[in-house]
């Protein structure tokens, strides 16, 4: 059928199997086509699309309600409540977005992008459904991948207490970002190979029967065998024993399947797990036979051959240069351990990971875990890296401030896709780090200019000892310089002019430093002078070059890729402050005290005001006497 | 024996069952004197005489690592290293911490106070032992309540499915802080109900054999039956599951059944679970049969009665003012739903819990859930308050950001025990909340300078539908003003003027307050006139008032008890250098950058600086020519 024609998910109500088999086969061919030239988290949808059409069939959204955990997986979800025609523009600059987005849809009651927040999300709906006396179906869909945040275990946990009604689609797909980690996942190995419960337990209570009688103990024990069935090896233990009625495994590309369980479950008081078993990238073959988690979201593709469409000669990633320098400096220091959560790929550790497989961990989705671990190695005079993206180490801070900076303790952060990510928007913008980090004692935090000084800040923060040290990186790929050989130590606090100059500074760090230099370039042309400085410590500032820039009144505007209140600027205005040069001219440019959505970053840039234009203009209005004698 | 004389715990390994059991009645009665004047964790202590003992009996400290989790249950364990002669200065300035602290003993390797990380840092500490090649032990010992903590139950499930040797001592006293929550606790309640696992099996087997041979199907089920033996309703089916061998329950108080554990956990490999059930507060009448976690941690009590030595006729407690608020409006507003994590008598919320039982959710030790199922909530035109300590709300960080602000959804935060809190210390000050507050887009952040205005900020918050607003009020008690009958509503980002003044202008808010006031009036007398304001939102700021000060040019002090590094006074530069202010004097009085120890309050501040006479001084070189003058 066409998806275009879809206005929202009613149609579904009277399609027979093979319609809907048929709709599941034009949806797939829909995504395939359209992802191959946008990009997109192909993998997960490939893998949803029957799920996602039973629940809309046996479910009526937007009054009943579905929260999609994580979120990247809502793209069916999405064609079947009339957005098809929007998915030219997926994930790009005011554009569909790749998660879902409540000023989209009154379908998206509940935007995600982080996992693991959908239980907690449902058990409110679910209480305020109770409260208010309405009746509606409230069903988050997770997957094992996200099970394993701790978050998604503290509310498994409350509402397996609380017995409140609720219906959890857990999506196992055997694979969340990486392959999976965990016990949990072991636990869903077993039940996904065990076969069917129910068949088990008659199976079971037949044997019992012929058990003859026998007194005393022995029989209380074989009563006690019998009320036990549920525990048996291929029962839901684990989710019973929290308190849920578990159904499954069953086969989530199948519709009979599908619909027999939902109406049960719906029959069914309390909270109950739907266990569906999906095969991610399904219909796509190089999407449905990947290993390591390349399709669960990709740029443009060539659909016949599944060959990605990359740039050529691009420099090296950034995530890349940063794992690859600590691997090289882990084959001469056995201190180093990798600890990822759930991020191997994506931080360019599966290098690492070969070579010193018993020195690398990737915890899974569990960041709070992750960084208190490299807390404890570091008690033990280990050296961990922790490669974490900006965003995700947002669900660590406490871990950041009790564990590891209160105790000072020698963790090395890699912050990953610190700043705009682009596509991922705004729930995985890495602009935050600066301001929770930098009030937090003991830290300290730095980004290099290019890919070179990277290295050198891995060697750096290896070899500092005094306490935690944090690298900030780019998403995307650095800037292709030439890179040393041997590698240096930076001293800590020790920033670099760039550019010298007379009548301002700029004090910037990483991505911007291009944008500023190429700004001081256009204004040297107008007899302006502009002191470009380097500022690649964010925390200790450089006293000394603060001082002198202070002490010689120049006028002064920090660029920052980051949230403006409590970031870089304010540390130099708190500078200012703190030792008297109340009369300095400083101006603040970086990210406005709003949620940025996705798009391309120099688009979101534009939109902000962060562009070699407006450096030049604030610049501009910072030397007031220099723009009148030009 | 006499405990003063203990250096270390080398003398247990030769006493004998009644030696020890002496030692165990000398040690309560030593905590129960001890703390009778100090305070302290007594309810905790009381529980794990005998256990600890018998850790540091079976195992050799500090080679093998204990990790108290949350810490508070530490004393015996202090005083058996040595510690028995510093309790007199126990939780009080330069005192001895009423938690592990590394730099007091060798023995304490991991300090603690927040709940949850023990399993995490003990995962890096086997990590490291295991590269290096050594053989220590490494035992976290952790509460029921702490488990339910989403980042144990992360670290649980990593744990599991590494199966790193370890010996994890699970102490189930059946009530962490206030009575437990959550499914895990059935869990627990089930197996310490159902007696040994051993013996079930052996019955069980014995059952087994009795089964006549059936040929098929049947037969193999049989053997599976066999099989999976241990899943069977009596064992630690969840933590088997997810890993563990598990082993107990036990009876924490007998030393016999402690020793053969311990010892069979030293002999096994891959991580042990042992299920140790203890009794809060035993030895003590008054703590043994608390039932709501009235004697977790005190003040001063009388030995003989259990009395508290309270101060008489001292004001309501700020939580109690806000909760009764929020009660009191509850009564009208049926949006209205409290949360709390495990917090309900701190934070005085039994007034409601009892009045709307349907409307009140203890979540236990599990602040991310709490915040986002607050969020949850408020999608569907619910009220939350989500009553949380400072201190804990670091654990919501992500959640505040992704899921509350993001959202833009209506949940009102208390945060209680906000600024400086006294004798729990370093890890519990509430003194960085502004600052990780602060700079996420959306946020209320307000702060009263009364118990009356606290009320009127509850009503605020409860009625503003703009999205989500934080309430921050301090431990212990309020000024015992008036409290209006009234509850009225106070303008988003509007501040008061509490005294004129023409030479200077001071920008404070909540605790602070009096010690400005108290400040302006001797410097009255001084002939130097100081404006007090009363900057109750800390965001936003009040326009109005902020162009009023800077454009007149008056010297602007700022004081907060909150770190200074992005907090209030940087949201008074940033803007007035945004706005272009760019002369103004403006200095900061704050919390520096460091750690702060526990001790009391006005001790503290004096450390710091923070004092009446500080801002006097402050003020005096803000105002040279006024001094000159003088």
């Amino acid at each position: 059928m066409d998806l275009l024609t879809i206005k929202d998910p009613k149609f579904l109500k009277n399609m027979s199997i093979n319609e809907l088999n048929a709709l599941s086969h034009d949806i797939r061919q829909f995504l395939i086509e359209k992802l191959s030239k946008t990009g997109g988290h192909i993998g997960p949808n490939l893998g949803v699309v029957e799920l996602t059409i039973a629940l809309h069939k046996e479910f009526d959204s937007p009054k009943d309600k579905f929260l999609w955990d994580v979120g990247h997986q809502s793209y069916v979800h999405k064609i079947l409540t009339g957005r098809a025609c929007d998915f030219d523009t997926l994930r790009q600059f005011k554009g569909l977005c790749g998660f879902p987005k409540r000023n989209e849809s009154e379908h998206d009651v509940w935007e995600t992008g982080h996992s693991s927040t959908s239980l907690s999300a449902a058990m409110g709906m679910a209480v305020a459904r109770d409260i208010k006396g309405t009746n509606e179906f409230v069903v988050p869909i997770i997957g094992d991948g996200a099970l394993t945040g701790g978050m998604a275990l503290e509310a498994l946990n409350h509402i397996g207490h609380e017995r409140k009604d609720m219906i959890v689609i857990l999506n196992d797909n055997e694979m969340s970002i990486a392959p999976n980690v965990g016990a949990l996942h072991n636990v869903l190995a077993r039940l996904r190979t065990a076969g069917k419960y129910n068949w088990v337990k008659d199976e079971l209570e037949l044997l019992l029967k012929k058990i003859p009688a026998v007194g005393g103990k022995l029989a209380a024990t074989a009563e006690r065998v019998k009320d036990s069935l549920k525990y048996l090896l291929v029962s839901g233990v684990f989710f019973e024993e929290l308190g849920f009625t578990y159904l499954g495994p069953i086969d989530g590309h199948n519709f009979e399947d599908l619909f027999e369980t939902l109406q049960y479950a719906k029959k069914t008081k309390g909270p109950v797990l739907v266990h569906v078993i999906t095969k991610k990238g399904k219909g796509y073959h190089p999407a449905e036979t990947d290993k390591i988690g390349t399709w669960h979201g990709t740029g443009p593709y060539k659909i016949e051959t599944g060959d990605f469409v990359k740039p050529v000669n691009a420099p090296p990633a950034w995530s890349a240069v940063i794992s690859e320098t600590v691997r090289k400096i882990a084959r001469k220091d056995n201190r180093i351990v990798a600890i990822t959560p759930a991020m191997p790929v994506g931080s360019k550790l599966e290098g690492f990971a070969k070579e010193f497989p018993e020195r690398m961990y990737d915890v899974g989705i569990a960041e709070q875990h992750a960084t208190t671990m490299a807390a404890g190695l570091a008690t033990q005079n280990m050296k961990p890296f922790l490669a974490i993206y900006s965003t995700f180490l947002q669900r660590a801070y406490d871990q950041v401030v009790h564990d590891v900076c209160r105790q000072n303790l020698n963790v090395f952060f890699g912050i990953d896709r610190s700043g705009l990510v682009g596509a991922d928007g705004e729930t995985h913008q890495g602009i935050y780090d600066i301001a929770f980090l930098r009030h937090i004692p003991n830290m300290v935090i730095m980004m290099p200019k290019d890919e070179n000084e990277g290295q050198h800040m891995v060697n750096t923060a290896i070899n500092y000892d005094n306490g935690p040290i944090a690298l900030r990186y780019a998403r995307g790929n650095g800037l292709g310089v030439e890179m040393e050989e041997e590698l240096k130590l930076i001293p800590i606090g020790s920033w670099e002019i760039l550019k010298p100059g007379t009548d301002a500074v700029i004090l910037t760090f990483g991505t911007t430093i291009p944008m500023a230099l190429e700004a001081a370039e256009r204004l040297e042309q107008l007899d302006i002078s502009v002191r470009v400085v380097n500022a690649r410590f964010i925390k200790p500032l450089d006293n000394d070059m603060m001082h002198q820039i202070l002490g010689t009144n120049l006028p002064v505007l920090t660029i920052e890729e980051a949230v403006l209140q409590g970031g870089f600027g304010s540390a130099v205005l708190e500078f200012a402050h703190d030792h008297g040069y109340q009369h300095s001219i400083i101006d603040r440019m970086g990210i406005p005290d709003e949620f940025i959505e996705h798009g391309n970053p120099n688009e979101l840039l534009k939109e902000i005001g962060m562009t070699t234009e407006d450096v030049i203009e604030r610049i501009h209005k910072l030397t007031p006497r220099k723009q009148k004698r030009v």
